[in-house]
């Protein structure tokens, strides 16, 4: 059995990424620049915004901070968002969610121009993810796919499973997973006998936010477990899968905390890179 | 078994869209009305433009049939699209595809407004799809649905598998599925032990387009087999899935033809009634 460690995996994409920004600049280009826009003081929200543009910083990418009151209106940011996306030195726009609640946070993401969305969570980035067109991907998913890719990970007619169907990751997985090849099933809270679905899988996805909702006698022999949940145990983060079982069966396991995690920020970075590029 | 009738079934949605089109303009409103664009002389696509106009003509929605010559440029044809996005007269716009060989055809396809594009496969209309928003989804994808909808086929938890992971059926026929509760394998060509997949399916779907591809000893005894193939086999059309023998095992099949072929007319109808509706 083999521990993934997203945090080593972060680190080298986090690498690659500063050397990829530091070979466009030496090209003769603007830096990438990332926007972030938190509406309000969520303090968790805060903690986020901060560790994105501490992020871009390690790596050299431009952070624009941009901070809205609480009571900000919808068109105060729609506003602010399409001062972004008319701005060349901003390559993506991250809008924190999710929003103060008198605002609608994804209908709200829709302002951002499609080159923009580094988050990747807009209908029409959704729209060429699936239509496997050039696009942005969102980040947790990109990052569940660089860990599988890291790893060597054969996906070529691999029986592919992921439980959870959310906008956010479970379809996205599914849909990135169907290109590279395997044949995925999505699974969800109205699957009947979840388990044996599980138990087919040769790689494992789990995102659903159920802490230890999959046992480990349901993961097949040798299989890869990517785990995506973070709920929060006994004081404790734990993950979607009960890892110490599922680790005695799995030829591949992330841990909760320290596997998918972080994976998002980094994909991020290679996100914004990637706008700056397409953008030029 | 049970034979799904697709001719009958297709022509309970053409009689139901009349019906609510004629309640629709006794309401006040202008007709519905569905512009179709056919680029070149193919005859083929001649014959479909026809049908769909003739389909129009009966629901008394009002068709507006375009044709360009042959040598038509993309400029041409996007300046048309532009003008029938910019006619109110005009709810749903169809590009008969494929066009000439120096027209890309899905790319002009992104030209048509979202709220008119009534053969659903933009990408916007792709991401509102698997965003679970509402939009409008393709036609023949719809048309599975309806078959299953109206033989009451249970799909909640149901076990789904879909082979074929087209844009056009295989991938938005997996998102409806997936929506209305199914647990969902996609399929396709890269797939180990097809047959053990197939077996497996309460709820069967063949969008290869490889003649006979499935045989009846890979059907579920009583599985709903809905067969979206279009092959021409020895002069005869026929489908994905080997009928003779699947027949023996489903409990309910769509023959070919006559399954799911007139179904995505009947949807084109409605769609047009719902981007009329939409934009009112």
């Amino acid at each position: 059995m083999t521990l993934i460690d997203g945090k080593a995996i972060a680190q080298q994409v986090r690498n690659e990424v500063r050397e990829q920004v530091a070979e466009w600049v030496a090209a003769g280009h603007d830096a990438p620049g990332l926007a972030t826009v938190l509406v309000g003081d969520d303090a968790a929200s805060a903690v986020y915004v901060g560790n994105k543009q501490k992020a871009c910083a390690e790596v050299a990418i431009q952070g624009f901070d941009h901070r809205l009151p609480v009571d900000a209106t919808e068109d105060d940011v729609k506003r602010l968002l399409h001062e972004l996306n008319a701005d060349p030195k901003v390559s993506g726009i991250l809008l924190q969610l999710p929003p103060p609640k008198h605002l609608d946070g994804p209908k709200l993401t829709e302002e951002i121009a499609p080159g923009k969305d580094v988050d990747g969570l807009t209908p029409i980035s959704t729209g060429l993810l699936h239509k496997n067109l050039p696009g942005l991907r969102p980040c947790t998913p990109l990052g569940c796919m660089e860990l599988l890719k890291r790893h060597d990970v054969d996906l070529q007619g691999a029986e592919a499973v992921v439980v959870g169907r959310s906008d956010l990751v479970g379809k996205p997985i599914s849909a990135l997973l169907l290109q590279a090849n395997a044949t995925v099933t999505t699974a969800h809270s109205r699957t009947r006998d979840l388990d044996e679905v599980c138990r087919r899988a040769d790689v494992l996805v789990a995102a659903v936010g159920v802490a230890h909702l999959i046992k480990g006698d349901w993961v097949k022999e040798g299989a890869a477990v990517i785990d995506v949940g973070m709920n929060r145990l006994d004081g404790k983060l734990t993950g979607d899968v009960e890892f110490d079982s599922a680790v005695e069966r799995a030829g591949l396991i992330t841990p909760v905390p320290g596997g998918v995690g972080p994976l998002t920020v980094a994909m991020l970075l290679r996100n914004t890179l990637q706008a700056a590029k397409d953008a030029a």
